[in-house]
């Protein structure tokens, strides 16, 4: 088990996670066998048993990685000054970062429900942590002024939930650049949020 | 067969799409079984074939009539006259109705995915056709210089995702009262249009 392991680390792995993400946002977690996974993959079922322990692992890592790869990706952006410069690089940001993994994006709120109590507690924890940088951004600018926002925590979940709104209408080649599109969205967000 | 259709219709009927909606709900469309859904209900799964013809069919039945109900609702409302004030209606109107019916808003949105081409194309129509009454506020607003949007497509998309967003987070009984809840995101679309 270990030599195969060891053999197929960094190979399989990402493949394996790639069909079954694949495979979760085409048909849904509970429709999905490891079986299935397999076969998209090419490998023999009992392989992918060297890589994850079962499916909800499967899930639980690919929601994971997710948070992780947003949460690391957010720290190596420079903070800008003012609450205005940071509110719009934090709006560009989510657009960016959502519409360019849509598989990852759809799975991680579609299956929230499939995943066990202390997994779903690990990944709620991180999104929290997302959400905090956003709220924080909203506190400061009320508290200098430049925002006037009755209910900060309220104005984060209904911003977030707007940005993510693009991950569902936009396609690439429309009608709009992706650059234009996220200016459309910060003047609605600078205006919802003003003084 | 058109005996027992007779004789259950408007009994079965509400009680088959409520545990269908209920287990499409918890379970997700593609891991429920019509047994299942049979069981829940309390009788034999060849029962529920003098209802539907498929799971495909309940599932459509489901997602439309959320729409219809959804249009049928809107269209009962009395329309205010000018713009800001047909934009506050509309505001509230979407965050009550849908609050209201958290499984079936969640269950519409989640197995898109998985209606036939044909069932997928009418529930979209349907959708355009709610999200056409917003643009048209949003139009008439821009045209009678209240608002100030440069793409009122986007802007109907970008609200419409932040409105539903609210049966994400929103639990009766919490920190702030349904009116409350629909003032605060009132006061952040008011802004976000405004000229």
């Amino acid at each position: 088990m270990a030599r195969t392991q060891g053999s197929h680390s960094g190979i399989t792995g990402p493949r394996i996670r790639a069909a079954a993400l694949a495979l979760f946002a085409r048909h849904g977690y509970a429709a999905v066998s490891m079986r299935q996974i397999a076969a998209e993959v090419g490998v023999q079922a009992g392989a992918l048993y060297n890589y994850t322990t079962d499916k909800q692992a499967l899930l639980f890592s690919l929601l994971r990685g997710h948070m992780d790869e947003l949460l690391e990706a957010r720290a190596a952006v420079p903070v800008p000054k003012t609450p205005l410069a940071r509110l719009e690089d934090f709006t560009r940001f989510h657009i960016r970062f959502h519409l360019a993994r849509p598989e990852a994006v759809f799975v991680s709120y579609m299956e929230l429900r499939n995943l066990e109590p202390g997994n779903f507690a690990v990944i709620e924890d991180l999104r929290r942590r997302y959400e905090t940088e956003l709220e924080d951004i909203l506190k400061d600018g009320n508290a200098r002024g430049v925002f006037a926002l009755p209910d900060t925590k309220i104005a984060t979940l209904a911003l977030i939930a707007m940005l993510t709104g693009v991950n569902t209408w936009y396609r690439a080649g429309g009608r709009l650049s992706q650059a234009e599109v996220e200016t459309v969205y910060w003047e609605m967000v600078r205006k919802a949020v003003a003084a």
